[in-house]
């Protein structure tokens, strides 16, 4: 299985495979500081919700490494200031501003914490908190992969595998889970402009794992339904509100359409972290809009003409309604979700 | 306007606008020989139904041209196996077959015709094919501009503008004859993969055009829709059949999904030629598939691990029932098609 994300506490760093190079070039980025970790996060080296969490917990660990350099008497000041302007990194996945505050609120019960035992304190909350994802992305497949059968074709969008968590992943767990089990299942990945995850990132790991795998364009998807030839949609999460609304890669609400359309099962996979319980509905995530060169220049050669406006809007929203269930590690949600996912808020 | 098809009768040449180019270099190719003009459509360097069709009628000409340089008693034979290949050339925009069919139906006439005679005839008739398509598509145009209103914003699909026919466009003549009659007008161009012909075609020319256009990922559709960005769809078709089911460029039918999921009006335009009564629904329509390597190395940069296989269909199918008005240079057809397509059919 693929490690995204492996901490490296000796050398004082974090190194993340760096994902915008994928299926070409396998290289990591060696972060030593939390500038190059929130440029890492910007820029997408790494990506995907539950992993952006993740590297942000080993985030607040660099910052206070970095700070210990050349402690001065405010470090705490200047500590939670990094810890803001690392959980504004990126607007849309929760998962960020999550593990941050989980981090932060560790502190915040032994304030009195000298800068050295604050950085071992972390990196053991750091190590945990990458290891629960690991062990809620297996929980989470055993879970979905009941709701796959023998020979079914799933389609998939963006990539929600090892590379968007701490392995595993969530969309791709339940693949995952399913292959394991014994059951015989085949993956289209549609490629999912702009950055194009699920050709370069989904359709890597799935080979490399041995799963069969077939990418489309993004706008095959109403033929490839309308053929018969998928029998599931299974897509991950960037934030999940309190009714169920669903904020996740651009093109996943088009996908839910068709999927309701074409009577096709539609089912998210996400961790209990990648819920927001402050989102009353979808209306209250932030979805982010990203540099226009994303659209207008794929894989570095311009298909805009100079000085034509784009639209990039990085995720979109699924309404609840289209939804058949919530995949998490704490079971499956069924409509409806107001109700439903008040269980997973008393057991968080 | 462009003229993406400028035939050369003294140096016995047809050139064409490089589309598979543009938006970054405007270049001209020069088809002197039948086999060079094959590969242009097949490699997508002329595009568009109605251009497809245009060119095929100089493709006649062409290949007499051929012949003449060394004519062989066979002649006739030798010609009529090249107007066989050429029709061949690519199996989905009936316009293809069309034109071939009509310039061998005039030859067909005067059977007895001598090269040389045959060659005026040829360059006269598709001197006037082109005209007419050119003619067809004004009228056309008038017809559907009065389907949109003052300040819409039209959702396109593909290039189906000058570029695509012989001049002024199809779907995209209709926004220039309502920009002209005065009325705002804006489009969204979705970029249309695999080959991206709404980003580099379509933004291209309406911004030649002066018309205000802003390119979206073709999976932001559904997103773009909720938001009330889009007040009506307007596509192309490269074949519809006599119940009024069309196949147009992959992606068409999920964006005709989405259009009636937001009660949106969704338009076909197209000019007579583009109707084949021989298909009595979608079912008949040949659907081309293409090269993998279209999907899966965008603008030369590898996007789909090696060896992953991909699903590569270039056009779909949008059922009759979802398309709220065929536009053609014969006016506005509307549903149910079976029996308002008959007067089209009596009329040609």
């Amino acid at each position: 299985m693929l490690a995204p994300i492996a901490p490296q506490p000796e050398q004082k760093r974090l190194r993340l495979l760096d994902q915008r190079l994928l299926p070409e070039r396998e290289e990591y980025l060696n972060c030593s500081s939390l500038d190059e970790l929130i440029a890492a996060i910007k820029d997408m080296a790494v990506r995907g919700a539950p992993a952006i969490g993740v590297s942000a917990a080993w985030g607040c660990w660099l910052a206070a490494l970095n700070l210990a350099e050349a402690p001065t008497p405010d470090w705490r000041d200047k500590l939670n200031a990094a810890l803001c302007r690392l959980a504004a990194a990126r607007p849309t996945a929760v998962n960020l501003g999550w593990a941050v505050e989980r981090m932060r609120d560790l502190w915040l019960q032994e304030p009195g914490l000298g800068l050295p035992a604050l950085i071992t304190l972390w990196q053991e909350e750091a190590r945990s908190i990458q290891a629960e994802d690991l062990a809620r992305n297996h929980a989470l497949g055993e879970h979905g992969a009941a709701l796959l059968q023998n020979g079914d074709t799933v389609l998939t969008h963006c990539n929600a595998g090892a590379l968007a968590t701490s392995g595993f992943g969530t969309a791709l767990g339940v693949i995952y889970a399913a292959v394991q089990s014994g059951k015989r299942i085949t993956v289209i990945a549609d490629e999912t402009r702009p950055l194009f995850q699920g050709a370069r990132l989904r359709a890597y790991e799935l080979r490399a794992a041995g799963v069969e795998v077939r990418v489309a364009c993004d706008n095959a998807c109403a033929l490839l339904m309308s053929r018969g030839l998928v029998q599931k949609v299974v897509v991950g999460a960037d934030r999940i509100a309190a009714n169920g609304d669903t904020a996740n890669k651009i093109g996943t609400y088009g996908v839910a359409l068709l999927a309701r359309h074409f009577k096709i099962p539609f089912y998210v996979a996400a961790p209990s972290s990648s819920f927001d319980f402050h989102c009353r509905s979808g209306a209250d995530i932030p979805l982010e809009e990203r540099a226009p060169e994303e659209v207008a220049c794929p894989g570095g050669s311009r298909i805009v003409p100079q000085g034509v406006p784009v639209y990039n809007f990085a995720f979109d929203l699924t309404p609840a309604g289209l939804i058949s269930g919530l995949i998490t590690e704490r079971g499956v949600f069924t409509p409806p979700y107001a109700r439903s996912l008040r269980a997973l808020l008393e057991s968080r």
